[in-house]
């Protein structure tokens, strides 16, 4: 049993801020057991870890990522999706044909979802299943929570990426189960997104992600003309998202990234099968995507989750997303009056980051994690801004500054299932 | 004379980074004399100042900066403007009464600039003459450049800080004769906005700057409801901007912040005036207010700069303002597709932080400067991304990494005219 003292800060629901100032976090086998005001008497033997005098807060989730494009973040964001899949991503995707490369290449990209406080994630590998299998190793090495996807395509990819459709099932079905079962990183079934892949291939990922009880990761809607594109791709779906559904890819388990241009029909689909939907506010503005209309989902009741989508989106500091999913909120609602769209508020778009994101591990069959909630995983982050004397803030408004002007460096200590990372 | 030795990129013109790979920097009493190839032979007695493997650029320029809301950066951005002043701004403005609190808190804004890699800068106190002149002494101790304004209030501000027009007058006036002619930090004159100043006061504010050959900052139509209020207190000016004008404060020295809803006579008069408007991305957004389209201005050929504008923006850095320019000419462009604006190129938003912020203290007779031109005030950063192995990337591919991805510690020297600080 460890105890841990702090001012904490969480969001077990949007809508505001939860401050429990100067408590005590006691912690049994990486589970918070309950949050009190004080020592209880039949534990004054046990050490108390103070956690400073900043704010402790849940540790941040990624529900989108691509682990490779890490090495490109941040160039060529003046193009838009389907020039820079081909002049950035796909090259830098197919230099992890060769292992090595992954080995030197992947291990960065956990260090720095650690430095960021990023403690669990759903991450993207590349078709290469070696390479993926080394993306996972890193993780798992540095004491990171994931799930790690092989990608699949088998069509529309360019000739030096693109795998033949058996080939491309096999070696996920391999890839699923080395990893199936694992403590901390687990698989998931990662068809790109249904422009490059074959019905065939979507239809035998969607029943090995059935018979492995695996969840599934793809990309919806991100561009309206890929959204085109698709409807013509596939003529017998009624839709993107049924495109999904018909191949037996869309349920609870199921992971969407974007979804910006979707039917109120493809909504009423998403909710009914409890699918999560990613948004990736930083990615999207990159791209010139469009805006997702974060505040009616959260209204609709979506399932709803926030990655950075590293290499689209540009920092892999979930604070930032938080921060641009309001912005974006914000812009949306003003440049489009007409259609009504509200604000999204801090503390909702903090929520998505934690509890949010949790909810798809949690569903996944992890144990609940997200909050400072009795029985959940006790992941945490310290931050402590450093304040001169001369700026005196409340807990929220420490977690405002650390949100909208802090970096990892105001990270202190990183906290996962109890132990310190 | 020093020689420097580095990749130099910088944006004499918008439209693309210029490169100059492995060249030498020849630097006399503080300005480029000229960029070589190699070391001239005449010169070859003298040590190189090697800036590193990374890229050496102009060093960044702020044209929108409000010192005292340094301290509550990254709070309250949940507000919109005239509530966010009411309820943060000005509370937080107040405490600069207290010469002990500004002694305290503006070294603390001038370090941050300084870490910022923002070598000049045009900033804001407050009302308060003393605290102000603080600020000007924090800023000249840091070794920056810039222009220093005491706000003038004497309407519509809260009771604690609103001054008498005589007041307000008679102190602008002591305030900028006792900066006038510094070497590095002089004075602006700084009307608040129309809303808080009368005609009165505006006039002899306008002919202070006359008569001391001064510049001019304020702000123009931020909002639209600022915008619909001052066209209520001052109905006889033809609009927001003639306001400014008919108060002879509006010519080659005025900078403008935000003007983001301008009728076509306004740019007019903004351009016949060779005004220079200051874009502040992240504040506008920050605050619900709008997007500047800065696309259109800069093909309309006005004089444009950017600023953070701190603390409606949540950052010093300017390569950060630089990034969020981009995305907000972007999401203009993809949410408002009938009005035909256009995108802004990272070239072009780099342009805005340093060459053309630059022309806006060329204007005050200070020399040229904001590029490695010859004869242009050597102020530079050396940048490295401490980039692995596993990462190639071309000059300019290092600089889109550092303005999407970097941060301060990647600024590994700071030069201002030749000088390192």
């Amino acid at each position: 049993m460890k105890l841990y003292k702090g001012h904490f800060i969480d969001t077990p629901m949007p809508g505001s801020f939860r401050v429990r100032e100067d408590s005590i976090a006691i912690v049994e086998a990486g589970k918070l057991l309950s949050l009190e005001n004080e020592v209880p008497e039949r534990l004054a033997s046990l050490g108390v870890t103070d956690l400073g005098s900043g704010v402790v807060i849940p540790s941040f989730i990624d529900l989108h990522v691509h682990a490779p494009q890490h090495m490109q973040m941040g160039t060529g964001l003046d193009l838009g999706l389907l020039e820079w899949l081909e002049n950035y991503t796909f090259p830098g995707e197919s230099r992890f044909a060769d292992e090595n490369y992954a080995r030197k290449s992947y291990p960065l990209f956990a260090a720095e979802l650690l430095r960021q406080g990023t403690l669990r994630s759903v991450v993207y590998g590349t078709v290469h299943s070696a390479s993926t299998l080394i993306l996972a190793q890193s993780l798992e090495q540095a004491g990171l929570t994931a799930f790690v996807g092989k990608v699949n395509m088998d069509q529309n990819a360019p000739d030096y990426l693109r795998e033949s459709s058996d080939e491309s099932f096999n070696d996920s079905e391999t890839f699923c189960r080395k990893l199936a079962g694992g403590e901390r990183v687990r698989p998931i079934v990662t068809p790109r997104f249904a422009p490059s892949c074959t019905e065939k291939l979507m239809k035998a990922l969607g029943h090995l992600s059935q018979r492995l009880s695996l969840p599934v990761q793809s990309h919806l809607s991100e561009t309206l003309s890929e959204a085109q594109w698709v409807s013509q791709l596939f003529p017998e779906s009624r839709s993107y998202t049924h495109v999904y559904d018909d191949c037996g890819l869309l349920g609870p388990a199921s992971l969407m990234a974007h979804a910006i241009f979707l039917s109120d029909r493809e909504i009423d689909l998403i909710v009914e099968r409890s699918a999560t939907l990613v948004h990736c506010p930083s990615a999207n503005i990159n791209l010139s995507s469009g805006i997702m209309p974060l505040g009616r989902y959260l209204d609709r009741g979506v399932n709803l989750g926030l990655g950075s989508d590293v290499g689209a989106g540009h920092t892999l500091a979930m604070y930032r997303a938080v921060v641009q999913a309001v912005q974006s909120a914000k812009l949306l609602r003003i440049l489009r009056p007409r259609e009504n769209h509200r604000a999204v508020s801090l503390s909702e778009a903090f929520y998505l980051s934690t509890m949010g994101n949790g909810q798809f591990f949690t569903r996944q069959g992890w144990g609940p994690c997200g909050a400072f909630e009795p029985g959940m995983s006790f992941d945490a982050l310290s931050i402590d801004m450093g304040l001169p004397e001369a700026v005196q803030l409340s807990p929220v408004g420490q977690l405002e500054r650390f949100l909208y002007a802090g970096d990892d460096r105001h990270i202190k200590k990183r906290i996962s299932a109890g132990r310190e990372l």
